[in-house]
């Protein structure tokens, strides 16, 4: 049999969530752990419990929803994404997995299917890290590659602590993080990128990871003052940042189509008229289709750091973030997702996702599938993001069907 | 008769005054109305009362200690500078023109002296506008060239408002802000710039400002994913930031010696790695010998905006700072600081001042003088300030004669 989502419900809900953090350009503002966040995550769980799904909140914050199966010794079969956003998001990134997780499930209910393993729709904690960086965190506790004490201890800029952001929201939960089988992770989210819409093809299954990168420089000038200090004398590190962050967008300019690099975030001292900054630190990251163009976009920035500083009489200082090996996501799940877009009619294509999700987390966890809807001239993490009406539906019966196939797998 | 001050006593004040807010370079962080802040007004207002004046805390904080004259119907002489920094500042921007005029006072008791106009020694709130911004609003106030509340709604950073931060560090006084005679205003400061020491001079006369601009530029690009955009469709806002700063750095040097020019502020959103930034605003300050050379400077950074905009896709804003007219400080004044320099036998030479100083504003309420002394390097608005301790003396001995001779003046 096939199942079929009710697409007008699941628009509904989509346009629904939007609305918490509502933004007057059609966005949504709901970075983590902040109140719109709770609103979002509270509207989750009452539809989830509207859907008969039992809730359980974890330690970190992650909320899953689960549908029992008939063995309860079978590992679940987990589907979801993320409803926090960037600062202003969009309406689609990380929500559409959620919510089509949710349509999943009152489909089978419709359909009167009981599978075999347990299913849960999961909302992954924090994984856009737009107020506390780094994001994904919720689904890296889950695998193990970071610690709870980590991540209560990191602030926000106004020095905030996610623990107690979790608490005073209210989903500081009492689940251990992880530590438990899962059969298999299946994520619908959109591209963020033009691949998909280019090629005029519906469900894109991924294949592997692209290698990112990134770091942060520091760049130590003198301070002083900035209307009596002579011009040849002045050792500005907001001009030693800038002539860094234009290195940055030759280098990055010079990758395309294989590669990006882009500085996004600077921080200066004192960021006060009157003086000029003694300090700064800017940020960026990279992307290639392979480690060695990876690495040689690193050498590059490196290098120009080094001449920048020298020529100009700065201090600088470059570190390399930690880096996420490529991987290939399991060849069963890429075949599922084609095989399963096929049967529903929609035209698939493979590609790399070149950016970070839960997914990739939950890759190291059990067998994953990461499954791309185009979204509309590539943009995202924006509150002009657009995610066609009849492609949300297409993945969510992209989804359904490949989770009951998962579901009524027999144990190996 | 010539009053000399002892120096040994000023110096031990400046550097006990140096330790709250002392940083491991040797400089101070006093931002206003901040802990230290609180602090240092506290120890002002002790030593202050050791010495026997009377202490009136105005609505905006300012502190006046007052020495009572003979003929209490004649307006008072007064001279004081600031106890704030910046944030790091040093030991004596500010500082020196306030503990010199506590230890002019405590001069006059030794010599057993009773003036005919009483004096005052004021701390002007929040010179600095580190972490304020702009500064100079206390004797701004004094003058009646803004309004109270103004200043209460004035906020910091972190959003804290001035008014509750008075309230907090208990100098939120009941005194009305100015409105009240002067007879003059006295404020002896370290010059900020390399004139008096390349001409191996002690004491500078001040004549005249410079002409002080500035503004804010903001540069809106687009956001979006910086991990997924392509380069080629990126209209990343601190790039655009980044050559605008450039573009002042240029014009800047270019005026070299009769004016300067720097970016020093830059804010960008949402200054998350993950994201292109979609907005940017740049402040900047320039200052020039003359009106014409300034307004030149504005035209050049103004034209060099709309040019990057344009050229980079940006939609960009350019707004300039309110200009504070170039005036001559009263030659009564410029005399008198020339006479007792050559009474006391030390060298004097004229010089103007290239940035803002409560003088400027205490220009506009009373005859004011502004006397300047050495200062390493030109260096200031830094933790490497330095003052020499026998330039430091004789400035306090120029700054007790004037005064004298201003509170002994008959009523005219
Ligand atoms: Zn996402
Ligand atoms: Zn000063």
């Amino acid at each position: 049999m096939t199942l079929k989502v009710d697409g007008d419900r699941l628009w509904s809900d989509l346009m629904t969530m939007a609305a918490i953090g509502a933004t007057a350009n059609g966005g949504s503002y709901r970075t983590s752990l902040s109140d719109a966040d709770r609103d979002g995550r509270n509207l989750f769980v009452h539809w989830a419990k509207e859907a008969g799904l039992g809730i359980t909140v974890d330690k970190i914050g992650n909320i899953f929803a689960r549908r029992e199966g008939q063995d309860p010794s079978l590992a679940p079969v987990m589907m979801g994404s993320h409803l926090d956003t960037q600062a202003p998001g969009g309406r689609f990134d990380g929500v559409l997995g959620v919510l089509a997780g949710l349509e999943v499930v009152r489909t089978l209910d419709r359909a009167g299917i009981r599978t075999r393993r347990a299913i849960e729709v999961v909302n992954w904690t924090n994984e856009e890290g737009a107020r506390f960086p780094p994001g994904v965190v919720g689904s890296n506790l889950f695998a193990g590659r970071t610690t709870l004490e980590t991540l209560y201890q990191t602030r926000d800029r106004a020095g905030i602590f996610m623990g107690d952001e979790l608490k005073r929201i209210g989903y500081l939960g009492e689940a251990e993080v992880g530590q438990r089988p899962v059969d298999s992770y299946l994520e619908l989210h959109i591209e963020q990128g033009p691949v998909l819409e280019a090629a005029n093809v519906v469900i894109g299954a991924v294949t592997n990871t692209s290698c990112q990168g990134g770091g942060i420089i520091e760049i130590l000038g003198e301070n002083g003052h900035s209307q009596t200090t002579r011009m040849s004398k002045r050792r500005n590190a907001l001009v030693g940042a800038a002539r860094i962050i234009e290195a940055i967008e030759t280098i990055g300019m010079a990758q395309e189509p294989h590669g990006m690099a882009s500085a996004t975030v600077i921080d200066i001292l004192p960021n006060n008229r009157i003086n000029i900054p003694h300090k700064a630190v800017v940020q960026f990251l990279t992307v290639h289709a392979d480690p060695e163009g990876r690495d040689r976009i690193l050498d590059a920035i490196e290098q120009a750091v080094v001449a920048i500083g020298r020529d100009n009489h700065f201090t600088t200082s470059f570190s390399r973030n930690p880096q996420r090996h490529k991987f290939d996501f399991p060849v069963e799940l890429v075949e599922l997702t084609e095989r399963v877009a096929g049967q529903l009619g929609h035209s698939s294509m493979r590609l790399p996702t070149w950016t970070a999700h839960d997914a990739l987390n939950m890759h190291v966890v059990c067998p994953t599938a990461l499954i791309f809807l185009p979204c509309r001239d590539g943009i995202s993490h924006s509150e002009f993001e657009w995610c066609e009406p009849q492609h949300a539906t297409a993945g969510a019966d992209v989804l359904a069907n490949m989770v009951l196939d998962r579901a009524q797998r027999p144990d190996e």
